[in-house]
């Protein structure tokens, strides 16, 4: 299976009131892969906006992965699961869920070398450049992005601080795709 | 299989600092059912715990649950998860593992009535006593205990404020068996 090339992660705070409606709108403009990533949200929280964002997504064609928890993951259905670098490995949870995709987010060419080769399917390699979701976080810049996209054999999501003019210098630096938040939700908003 | 009487919750502050040889003694001593349930740990250092916990446990022969996290669970090869009130219905883990033995925070015959309708394999019912770890909470008393032990019909574990001089009067009002924190922890460490 190819992997699609846009990649919208959730924000709550940046999607605005009507979470879902944003989230449909960006649906609606062709993302095909989406990442549920609420991590200030209660179990139970989090569990039933799952369903909800499983079913849109369901709707639209799309794929939905959930940060972190492969639990919650499991239980709506969701088809994989994005496990931050400080995670349990990737292998974890290919051995309990082969069928998931396991998304990484790396941030350096050694956790995106660590990632492959504990099975994870794709990574994110953030922050390209500066980024208002997490403005103290220093950009890898462009260079890094060619060299990791050389050098490991998954695709690579260029994430953090892209905008729709920057998408293009992107592919020409290695990006397999494009990963964001604001972007899409800023596009969703208009 | 039947379920073990004494139900050892974790707590590394009350555990001190060797976590692991607290929890060892306890096991000496013959508890053969723990719940590790470490709330503030990241996903990463939960799960390097859980694994050391799973090796000790299985050296013990005892049964492990984790709390709420099922996906900690499968990765670590728990026996089941413990599902606080407030999380997912205990039919959703059920639907994912049918083999994972499911443990629900009750606090009234309501919830224990949805635990039970729910596929829940047992419940705490908390607290019974006024307790240090949760000093805010309402006592619901050793009546509540014998109404709720004879209203449903899987097991009933008492906990909060249970003392070792307590445990015979809560078995007394229908407690199958005795779950706590402190009672154990100090115990462990004399």
């Amino acid at each position: 299976m190819e992997l699609p090339r846009l990649y919208a992660i959730t924000d709550r705070k940046k999607y605005g009131e009507d979470f879902l409606k944003t989230l449909e709108s960006i649906l609606k403009s062709g993302v095909k892969m989406v990442q549920l990533r609420e991590k200030d949200l209660k179990d139970k929280e989090l569990y039933e906006l799952a369903k909800e964002v499983r079913e849109l997504t369901r709707r639209y064609d799309a794929l939905l992965l959930i940060n972190e928890r492969f639990d919650i993951a499991l239980a709506v259905g969701a088809d994989g699961v994005h496990l931050p670098e400080k995670s349990f490995p990737p292998s974890v949870v290919k051995r309990i869920n082969p069928n998931f995709i396991v998304g990484f987010s790396a941030h350096s060419l050694e956790s995106a070398r660590y990632a492959e080769r504990e099975g994870a399917d794709f990574i994110t390699l953030s922050p390209i450049f500066r980024t208002s979701s997490h403005p103290e976080a220093e950009p890898i810049g462009l260079k890094t992005l060619k060299e990791v996209s050389e050098k490991v054999n998954i695709p690579v999501y260029a994430l953090g601080g892209i905008t729709w003019e920057k998408i293009k210098v992107c592919y020409k630096n290695g990006a397999y795709g494009i990963a964001g938040i604001t972007m899409f939700a800023e596009k969703a908003n208009v």
